[in-house]
C-alpha cells in the first residue's frame, strides 16, 4: 500500500496528461486472493476502488476522479503467465501481464498472440480486456474480446469468480465473461485471462499504394479479401495529410512512391504456411488493379527492412501529429461499406465551418475505423483549434450516428466520452446498462464516474 | 393466434419428441411490432412467452411446459432477409429466416455464411442465436456468437432494443447482445440480427485418415494448424463403432480405408484462392505424418462426389445411430489438450461398470466438442441401457467437469440438462446468472423453466 503523496501522484495522471486525479491510498496486490482482500475491505468500507493496469488508456478510464474518494488499486505486481497449452492453443495469464510480454510467452511456445498496439510494452492485459482493445490486425483476429475464452474476476464484494475455461464451445447459460470485457473495471476487476493462441504467420507480403480516394480503397479491399480471405490481415488508410506529417517529422521516412497521392492503402498479407506465394497472391491483385486505374501506383516490399519503412509510415502518424501540435482526436467507425460517404461528408462539413483546417485521417479501413483527426490551418495557432473542440467533436460525433457508426470504436468511454453516451445511445440502452450495473455493483464502488 | 387444439399442439413438442408441453395459444406476429404487442400484453396480463424458431433444439428450449400456463411466439413469419451489404460483408436477417435461406442469401451476393447445421433447412436465425450453435466449421468461423454483430430484441415488457450495428469495432459500454446470444429466450426475444459474412472458399480439399488414437489426432491437429492456419476449416473424429453404424445402417456406404481402424479423422482445408495448391498442401502434410507412423492410412478425395462421399460417412452418424436404437448421448467439450485422457477416463469407467456397452465417440475435435454416446452392448436391449441413464450421465458428466470441460458444448441447457446446472457450475456463477435474469426480466415471464 502507498500512501505518501509523492508515491501515490503517478497513479493518479493518465499518460497523456489530460486527468489528474487524487487517491487515498495506491494498493498493489501480488496475488488474486490479495486483490480479492482489498476489495473486500473496501466493500466493507465502503470506498471506491479504481482498477488500473499499464495506465495506457486515452479515455480517463483509470484515472480516479478529483475528488480522492476512491483508492487505486494497481494490478502490476500480478503479472504471471500461468500456463500455456499448446495443443489447445490457449494461455493463460494475469491481468498485470504487459501485452508485451503475453506476445513473447506466445511466441516462445512457437504461436502468435494477435493483439498489437502501440503501446504494447506497457499495457496490460487486464487494461486490454477492460477496454476491448483493437489494434492492426482485427481485421483478421478480432478485438480482444474475441482473443478470450475464459476470465477471472474479483466482484465487487470481493468474491472472486472462477471463469477460467479454456474452451471453444461451452453452451451452458449467460456468456458472463462478455460482460466484463470492455466494461472498464465498472463490475469488477478482471485478474487473469485465457486466451487463443494462433499458428505464427511464416510468410508475409507487404505493400503500399496510392488510390485517388476512398472509394477505390474500398473496392480494393473487396478483391483482397475475395481470393485472400484470412490472409489479409492490415488493410490501413491513410491521408495525404497523415503522410505528410510523418515526411516532415519523422527522421529518416521517406515518400513510398514517386508521387504524392490523395490516400494511400498498407495492406499486409501473411500465412502460416512458409511456401505460401503471398507476393505473387499480392502482386497479381494489385496488377490487376492498376490496369483498371483502381490503384493508382504500388510499393511492393522486396525485404523486411522495407516492409518495417512502410509499416513506420503508418505507426509514425501519432507521434508526427504530436511533434505539429494539439489536434483533436477522433476514434469512430461506421460500416466500411458507409466509409466514403462519411469521409465526405465530414470533411465538408468541416471545411464549410473552418476553411483550411487540416483534416489527419487515417486507420484501419477494413474494420470501418478511422481515427479523424484535425490539425490547425496553416499560420492557424493551436489555441483556436483548441477552443473549437467541442464543436468539432459534435460535428463529427453527429454524422458517425447518422452513418450508423460508434463514436468510440476501440479507446472506449472513461471519462473523456462519458458525457456524450446520453447523445448517441438510446434512453432503452442506457438504461440496460445501468440495470447490469445496478445488477452487479448495487453500490457503485467500482470505477466510479467512468464509463455509465 | 392460433387457439385450437389441433392447431397448437405441434408447437407443444420437440422433434425429438421428449417434450410434450401444453400452451394456451400460439402467436405468430409478421413484424417486429406485432412481436412487441403480443410480449406487451402478455407482460399485462402476466402470461409467460415462449419464443420457438424452427423447433429443432435438441434440450428442449422451445417447448412449453405441462402447466400450459404459458403462450408460445413463434418467429417463423418473421422471416425477410432485410439487407445484405457487400462492402460491410454484413447480412441483416430476421429470427425466423432458416439458416439455409440465409447461407442461400449469402450466396446470392457471392458471400460465405459459414454456421452449418444438420437441420439448417429448419432450424431458425433466432434459433441458432438463442442457443450459439455451433457446427462442423467452428474452428475457423467460430459460433453463431462470433458471428453476430448485431441485434435486435422485444425485451420482457415489450420494449424494442436496436442494437442492430453492423460495426466490427464498438467499445461505448457493456456489450449487451452477448447477454442474448445463448440465453435460449430467457431475456427476451431476438428479433433480427447483422451477421458476418465471409469470401466464399473456392477450393477445398477434403481427407479420411486412420489414427491409432486419439493423442495422434490431436498432434495431427497441432501440424495441421501449424501450416495451413485458417485453411483448417474441418477436422472431425470418428470413432471405429461410429463408422461400423454408418457402414451397417446407411445404404450407399463403403468403408474409406482399406482397413478399418480405432479412430479416424474427417480434414476439411478450403481457401478463397482459386489458385490455391490445398491438394499438394494436404498431402505434404500427411505424406509426412503417415512416415512418422503419426496416421496409418489416408484417402484424398479425387473429386466433389468423393468429398461428399467421406463428409456423408460423418453427417450420417447420428442417424445411423438411430436406426440402431436409444442412444445415451452427450455433448461435451474439453480443451483439446485433454480428449485423449477423458476419452481414456471415460471408456475405462463405463466399461468397468458395463462390461461390452459400445462407445459411440465422434466430433468436432479442434474444437474439443464430442458427441460421446452409448449404445446397447450387443444382445442387450434398448430398455437396460435406458434404465441407467442418470447413472451414466453422471459418470461422464463428472468426468467432464474434472477436465475442465462442459457438460453442453453446442445444444444448450433447456429443460434437458436444467437439472444439472446446480452440480457442474459455482454457487456464484448461478448467483450472477439469476442476477441479471432478475435485472433483465424481473417477472420471469420469458421461457420459464428453462435454462436457469
Amino acid at each position: 500500500m502507498l500512501t505518501a503523496a509523492a508515491a501515490v501522484e503517478p497513479y493518479c495522471s493518465d499518460w497523456r496528461g489530460r486527468y489528474h486525479g487524487r487517491a487515498r491510498a495506491v494498493l498493489r496486490p501480488g496475488t488474486v486472493a490479495e486483490v480479492a482482500a482489498v476489495v473486500a475491505a473496501c466493500s466493507a468500507a465502503g470506498v471506491a476502488v479504481v482498477p488500473q493496469g499499464g495506465n495506457t488508456g486515452l479515455c480517463g478510464g483509470a484515472t480516479p476522479l478529483a475528488d480522492g474518494a476512491a483508492v487505486v488499486v494497481s494490478l502490476a505486481r500480478l503479472n504471471r503467465v500461468r500456463a500455456v497449452d499448446g495443443d489447445n492453443d490457449t494461455i493463460e495469464v494475469e491481468a498485470g501481464c504487459t501485452l508485451a510480454a503475453l506476445q513473447d510467452a506466445a511466441a516462445a511456445a512457437d504461436r502468435l498472440f494477435p493483439l498489437a498496439l502501440a503501446s504494447q510494452g506497457s499495457c496490460m492485459v487486464g487494461g486490454n480486456l477492460s477496454t476491448n482493445a483493437g489494434g492492426v490486425h482485427v481485421l483478421r483476429y478480432g478485438n480482444m474480446r474475441e482473443l478470450t475464452l475464459g476470465l477471472e474476476v474479483v466482484l465487487p464484494d470481493g468474491r472472486v469468480w472462477d471463469g477460467l475455461r479454456g474452451l471453444r464451445k461451452d453452451n451452458t447459460g449467460y456468456d458472463l465473461k462478455h460482460l466484463f470485457i470492455g466494461a472498464e473495471g465498472t463490475l469488477g476487476i478482471i485478474t487473469a485471462a485465457v486466451l487463443k493462441l494462433f499458428p505464427r504467420p511464416r510468410r508475409r507480403a507487404v505493400a503500399w499504394l496510392a488510390v485517388a480516394d476512398a472509394g477505390a480503397a474500398v473496392a480494393l479491399l473487396g478483391r483482397l479479401r475475395a481470393t485472400a480471405g484470412e490472409r489479409l490481415c492490415a488493410f490501413e488508410l491513410v491521408g495525404a495529410s497523415a503522410l505528410e506529417l510523418v515526411l516532415r517529422h519523422i527522421p529518416g521516412a521517406r515518400p513510398p512512391l514517386a508521387r504524392p497521392a490523395p490516400w494511400s492503402v498498407l495492406v499486409e498479407l501473411a500465412d502460416a504456411d512458409p511456401a505460401a506465394a503471398l507476393d505473387e497472391q499480392l502482386a497479381a491483385v494489385l496488377g490487376a488493379a492498376l490496369e483498371e486505374g483502381l490503384i493508382g501506383d504500388a510499393a511492393l516490399a522486396a525485404s523486411l527492412s522495407q516492409a518495417e519503412a512502410l509499416w513506420a509510415l503508418r505507426e509514425n502518424i501519432s507521434e508526427a501529429q504530436k511533434i505539429e501540435g494539439f489536434s483533436i482526436k477522433h476514434d469512430i467507425s461506421v460500416p466500411v461499406s458507409r466509409i466514403p460517404a462519411f469521409l465526405a461528408a465530414a470533411d465538408a462539413a468541416l471545411q464549410e465551418r473552418w476553411a483550411g483546417v487540416r483534416i489527419v485521417a487515417f486507420g484501419h479501413l477494413g474494420d470501418g475505423n478511422l481515427h479523424y483527426n484535425l490539425s490547425h490551418a496553416q499560420g492557424e495557432d493551436n489555441s483556436a483549434l483548441l477552443a473549437r473542440s467541442a464543436e468539432v467533436n459534435r460535428i463529427v460525433h453527429d454524422l458517425v450516428a447518422s452513418f450508423g457508426g460508434s463514436i468510440s470504436a476501440e479507446h472506449g468511454i472513461g471519462q473523456l466520452k462519458r458525457g456524450e453516451l446520453p447523445r448517441y445511445k438510446s434512453a432503452l440502452e442506457l438504461e440496460l446498462m445501468g440495470r447490469i450495473k445496478q445488477a452487479l455493483d448495487p453500490r457503485g464502488l467500482m470505477n466510479p464516474g467512468k464509463l455509465l
